[in-house]
């Protein structure tokens, strides 16, 4: 039972009435008081399981035990904050210590994928108010990713629009898992304000779109939600091209967030060569999906894949083709957070590093340098 | 209306009183004579869409215009029949043309995803006592993969060691769209009874499992469920070693059909790398996921990626490290048919084409030379 103000009714004497005759009550709800009690029973390996990944239906997690218990454990604040929401600490945890330049908030609030549209606008935009208030104002080092009701092309271009109205908002959000493709037309209202106000769309990982991750039912492990999100990335890939929505809105750019990278080489060869056969079921697409591709997609590096061998991760850079399109990331303060000084390649020359790890970022969301 | 014996049923004469009183029908069906009307109606770009895609609704198509219209043109034999139903053309027109030694049908009828198990179970049944009497036994080169009843397991298990008593089938067929992935408990009685009987498991590009093929909903394009299958390849992957089918039938082999291959290390590099940090959920796998991969799957070549550089498919063949584990395919007698002189890339040096035109399969299949 959720125990809210709502529930609580003046509790009435019971009369004579109901002591002299039998009642069986047959809806009494109980839970366990805390997670301690039902370990007490649990063995050992499924404790672990419930601390480790918490309860998993048929929906996919994001994260290990929802958003915030999924954070480093040094992350949570001593002001007994959740991780991720104490400025100050931020400040000092990730922006002083690594001595960044410039940070791209992206916050996860599920408000784009309520099923009440207008309640996910309302809460939409008071996330946006509060990390004006909170976030961009108090703290210049600092950008944000609006939040927007994404599921509605209207109600998102609403909140596009007005949100651009500060500069601070170098983005607009979305999951990698949604209602339809991404490049269906429910969404192109959504990318018409954003190529209005300048903005690229950011895909991130996770969401929730009612339907499992995986084209063959739902997966048993958070294991394959976390290995296997590329597959929604390729999904929306796939349909951003084949949609032409790159050639109604030329300037759109998308970024790829926590996606990894490695599968888009293989993706676009595939692409490619369906294309070549099946062209005329798409006569709008004026070149090789592949092109679509190099010209219009950031990726950025956290997390990225770790080929075994060195040489095969400079043969994924080469066929990639996009080193002015790789984005640093540390997705702080998550539990698998990329630490800025070992989380590129040591192998990498000097000059990419700078690219990825600050210029390629400063020229796409047009930072002062 | 679909007009079948049943529905025919002796018209009577209209009495007295219905002539009188006024008569609605509200439900009368009507339907277009042929496709050919329809396109009186369709403006050019969608006649052709319908010739080329046919319908294509909220299930995906595995092929365009179901499975018989997507042969190539000249696949039609003079006898009538539809492309792949007749012996004699099959083994003029592919077995004799190429010189092949040995064939591997995959017969695609829909057995396996039928929703009245035990009517998908007679099928089957139906299917492989068809094949070994109209192919397997007039044809020495030909091979076949069993038909089996995939989503339930009793039932597969059974077909599986009865149809096994006939040396000419030597795998079993599955799809890459399955009601679950096909890692679940509920497909342990299938591997169990092909590893008792030493048969790979192929999965096969296509199928429903009733849900969209990707974790973001149903594409617009067949192009895009064309370049999209790796998806549900992936998750298969994924969900065949995580939940240790390796660990439980250590023989089993899986043959991955028609869902191309440059996915895969990018995929295994992934995998190990979250493997790594959530080890603690599979705690029954005994070493990274990409040592199962090396060692349990082979891989069809068609439709193989085409990397716009050679290069690039040498640096492919050195990751994915399983030159003993490509098999050659046509995929006849569909459009997207692969020729044996050209489907290869010329530069491959001959000792690889003629492991992977031949050898590997020889020895996976344990046919004699």
């Amino acid at each position: 039972m959720v125990t809210t103000p709502i529930d609580i009714v003046e509790p009435s004497k019971p009369n004579e009435r109901a002591r002299k005759m039998a009642i069986i009550d047959t809806d009494i709800h109980n839970d366990v008081p805390s997670d301690e009690t039902l370990y007490r029973y649990l063995p050992d390996r499924w404790r672990r399981y419930h601390e480790m990944i918490g309860l998993r239906g048929f929906y996919g997690t994001s994260y290990p035990r929802a958003s915030r218990n999924a954070a480093r454990h040094d992350a949570w604040p001593p002001s007994g904050l959740p991780p991720g929401s104490d400025l100050g600490f931020v400040q000092s945890q990730l922006l002083d210590t690594w001595d960044i330049e410039y940070g791209v908030l992206n916050c996860l609030r599920a408000a784009g994928r309520q099923q009440n549209l207008e309640y996910g606008a309302a809460l939409a935009r008071a996330l946006n108010e509060w990390q004006v208030e909170d976030w961009l104002e108090p703290e210049p080092r600092l950008r944000a990713s609006m939040v927007v009701p994404y599921e509605d092309g209207d109600l998102a271009a609403e909140e596009i629009d007005r949100a651009s109205q500060h500069p601070g908002f170098v983005q607009v959000l979305v999951t990698a898992r949604t209602s339809e493709p991404l490049g269906r037309r429910r969404y192109w209202k959504l990318y018409e304000a954003a190529a209005r106000n300048n903005l690229p769309v950011g895909i991130h990982f996770g969401g929730t779109g009612g339907r499992p991750l995986t084209g063959a039912g739902w997966p048993s492990h958070y294991l394959e939600d976390h290995a296997g999100m590329p597959q929604a990335f390729q999904a929306q890939v796939i349909s951003l091209v084949c949609e032409g929505v790159f050639e109604r809105f030329p300037e759109l750019k998308i970024v790829l967030i926590e996606g990894g990278l490695a599968w888009i080489p293989p993706l676009a060869w595939r692409l490619d060569r369906s294309w070549e056969r099946l062209r005329e079921e798409v006569p709008y697409l004026s070149h090789p999906p592949s092109g679509y591709i190099r010209k219009h997609f950031w990726i950025t590096t956290q997390p990225m894949e770790e080929p075994p061998q060195a040489k095969y991760f400079r043969q994924l850079l080469e066929q990639l083709d996009s080193n002015d399109r790789l984005l640093f990331a540390t997705d702080y303060p998550h539990w698998d957070f990329d630490n800025p000084d070992r989380a590129l390649p040591s192998h990498l020359p000097p000059p990419l590093r700078r690219r990825i790890l600050a210029d390629n970022a400063r020229a796409l969301y047009r930072f002062e340098a």
